[in-house]
């Protein structure tokens, strides 16, 4: 975002300043000794060094979804960046990538130094936890193509890991592998379209049972799973494959991340929802099945583990819970099995 | 793009299906041998391969601006597809990278499957002719947050370069370096906000003097120099630095690549801008040094090339042109000087 952009826009320069100055710090905090910075101010430039033996690039880019709405309407834009920045970081982590750097887009009507500062903020907190250089980004006003106070953000992701560590592993997947759910944070970037049909007229103030106002919790930002998969790792647990619960549920997604023969039998009774999803499910009037699709319904990641690992993964992450495990699948039969 | 979106969107199925299996095939065509398909579906999987000695990663994320607007409105999309690509792969050839792969975010307000398919069969056709894979992508309808009617593309690309060769070499810029400028195909993506005002109420379908319509010369899209670059390296001439002429013009995008001790002297009847700018820089009213800063003025790319290397590289490149050299920059001078 530069002094230029702020002219036309006809901000206040001091304000912008202010932002400018937030937003380089924020940035430059996330910057590990790979990032080669200060030469020209072009691209980003990312130094690569202890390569595995054949490094794979991993990427992605996503936005948020009408989460962005929401957060606009409510003037708290700090945990999109970190729902951008973690939700990408997901992304590549279920093929076992970790991430090297983070590039984002962010877009509006009209320029809020202020707000855009924010989310940058959020995204260099996010991006720091994860291990993630923020090396690049691009804030643009576009009057008429965006309506007027709405702003949305993008986020591009590259990771990296060795061939031979890619995920998921279809061939090495059993009957009888453990399906372990890690809790959400809350609907994550997911549902948001039905999220503010239902919320709509409501107080958004209002305290739920948990203490924390309707919009704590619909705005409480996404999950990164990158420690937590560390750990297992480095505990020695063999993580088969991982499913990132994003858009489309535990319903579709486990089954990316399934061989065809297996499916995966989930009793939905082994984890309590947050009390956020039971209101929105009881609130939108969804058939229950139909939530598990709409929502994560309280788990962000679901990691396929041999059986022989569980205990040792309740051990070493004593929040994760076993959900399920895989069976076999007739032809005919779906991929998830809700089983009440 | 999902069928599950199709059917949110209430758009015709089949229609979607065509859309999709354009765009599939449209992607696939990028392909490379390094690109690893079909393991997952997740992210985008690159195989690094032939590294060189010191290998950095830079990237890039960009818009095109409100160019997307009025493709909208005159309901050509292929080319913003160029756009993106072509504007990416620039910003990062500056520092004499060379594209590995690209990812595009394309966001609306309702989905239009024709309209998408043709971006990305616009970023597929320039992504081949760069050399680039196109990777990954998200398709995003988002009523309420984009104009009805409107949409919005970003694209972050990843490219590669031997740390050794990276661009500018600032130390090794001197006095009397030439200023080579290679031809624009228009407006590219910038001045958009300024020529979208100017072309109000004027009729996009009247012939220009060259036969185009100013709408084929407002939406002519922009190139990538990624090819020319090449042939004079392989040519064995050297260039120390390149700018990429976009927002800010020739005074702002060349000084990027300055050392604080040079400047650029600038002859600007070396060349003639095309009509297209002409038109537009009357139209605007506005000052002939500002059209410098606002437009790209039928260049989009200078190259400081040592001075023994331009006979050369004018043979080799018969489109380009000598436009100006470096000077010794006094303290308080510009770090362009427009010689008219």
């Amino acid at each position: 975002m530069e002094n230029s952009l702020y002219r036309q826009a006809g901000v206040d320069i001091d304000a912008g300043n202010r932002a400018v100055e937030l937003m380089k710090s924020a940035v430059q905090s996330t910057y590990t000794p790979a990032v080669l910075a200060g030469v020209g101010g072009f691209g980003g430039l990312f130094a690569l060094h202890d390569l595995p033996a054949a490094p794979v690039l991993v990427s992605s880019i996503d936005g948020v979804g009408t989460k962005v709405k929401l957060a606009a309407q409510l003037g708290r834009w700090e945990g999109i960046g970190h729902d951008i920045a973690n939700h990408c970081t997901d992304g590549i982590l279920v093929q076992n990538a970790r991430p090297l750097f983070f590039l984002d887009y962010l877009a509006t009507s009209k320029l809020n130094p202020v707000a855009a500062a924010a989310v940058v903020q959020g995204m260099a907190a996010a991006c720091r936890a994860n291990g993630c250089a923020l090396i690049g980004g691009e804030t643009a006003e576009m009057p008429g193509v965006y309506v007027e106070g709405a702003f949305d953000v993008a986020g591009a992701i590259v990771g990296l890991v060795d061939r031979a560590a890619l995920l998921p592993r279809l061939d090495a997947m059993r009957p009888g592998d453990a399906l372990l759910g890690l809790p959400s944070s809350g609907p994550h970037t997911n549902g948001y379209s039905l999220i503010r049909r239902v919320v709509e007229g409501r107080n958004l103030q209002e305290a739920l049972m948990d203490n924390r106002t309707l919009a704590d919790a619909l705005l409480a930002p996404h999950r990164a799973y990158v420690s937590e998969v560390d750990q297992l790792q480095r505990a020695g647990i063999l993580i088969k494959g991982m499913a990132h619960v994003t858009g489309g549920g535990i319903l579709e997604n486990v089954p990316r991340s399934l061989p065809p023969q297996l499916a995966a039998r989930i009793v939905t009774k082994s984890w309590t929802p947050p009390l956020i999803f039971q209101r929105l499910v009881a609130w939108a009037g969804i058939p229950p099945q139909e939530a598990y699709r709409v929502f994560n319904m309280g788990i962000g990641m679901v990691l396929m583990v041999d059986a022989d690992g569980v205990d040792e993964a309740l051990l070493q992450l004593p929040e994760a819970v076993v959900i399920g495990r895989l069976v076999e699948r007739n032809a005919a039969a779906e991929p998830v099995q809700l089983i009440g």
